[in-house]
């Protein structure tokens, strides 16, 4: 499937209420444990998605179409959200993320971009060269990731409980 | 954490309307499309969830309640809603299965299962012998997987377009 700027929005758009359904209503239990050391619980997920919505994905696409390759991207910090979530609640955060993502798409459709603003390159601190369609697309995959994570941190949580059916779940070997 | 009903029914009430806000409004190029041969698209796991709660889980319950490990399990036909979702549309099955959960939950809340109730066992017939704990813990993580599993059919469609970042992200290694 070509990443049309439709099907990008399209998916882009739901995010915020998935989560939120998602997660609505649980306990630390569900909502603050993760899979591993290192890993992210949702909380630290959806402070994760916040970060990247104010300082990735729209700056970038800005610093594409204004620099092209001659500005590199400023690095994203994947780790900000452990200091930046502290003391906040996990309603507070879906409440920040679902304003951060609309006023993006809000930005998104201003710019009204055409086939060959997607195609204009940008300079990837660590990746290198990247199209504007591909940082979009990676937007949308970044989001679906996530909530593959999300689903896959919650699952984790009853990898015992549920052990003599793991068999039938992919889920079950991927932590 | 030891699977307690509230923290199972707390996750199962959410689900319906999880996948309904994460394929809002989506094209058929998202919701119809799978991650490889024999693998499932949203729109499979949605029927194939509706089946889970028409003849899986609270009839596997009924039955340890009522018959202990004397009367095995159905077998499940994980496959049944490749005929039985023919010609119907995503929204429908959504709105199906949201019906059929909530009843689902209703049933289980008059059952008002104690905790010697949750040690009790039935025969499954592939698995052997489970507590009716570990069968409510295996609907949770369930929905779950396949969750997961919608957020990996998706992120496949932009497998190329995102390519340059699927170092960062999970979700690419699980096809």
């Amino acid at each position: 499937m070509v990443a049309e700027l439709t099907d990008i929005v399209a998916v882009l758009r739901n995010t915020p209420a998935t989560l939120t359904a998602l997660l609505h209503d649980l306990s630390p239990a569900w909502t603050h444990a993760n899979y591993g050391p290192d890993t992210f619980s949702p909380f630290d997920v959806v402070g994760h998605l916040i970060h990247g919505e104010k300082t990735g994905w729209i700056p970038r696409l800005k610093i594409i179409l204004e620099h092209g390759e001659s500005r590199p991207f400023e690095p994203f910090d994947r780790f900000a959200m452990y200091e930046l979530s502290k003391g906040r609640t996990l309603a507070d955060l879906l409440d920040e993320f679902e304003r951060c993502r609309a006023e993006n798409l809000a930005v998104l459709q201003e710019l009204n971009l055409t086939d060959l603003d997607l195609a204009m390159t940008g300079m990837h601190p660590a990746l290198g060269v990247v199209t504007a369609r591909q940082l979009l697309s990676a937007w949308v995959a970044h989001d679906l990731n996530h909530i593959h994570q999300v689903a896959k941190a919650m699952a984790y949580q009853y990898r015992d409980e549920a052990q003599p059916f793991s068999g039938y779940m992919g889920v079950m070997r991927d932590f």
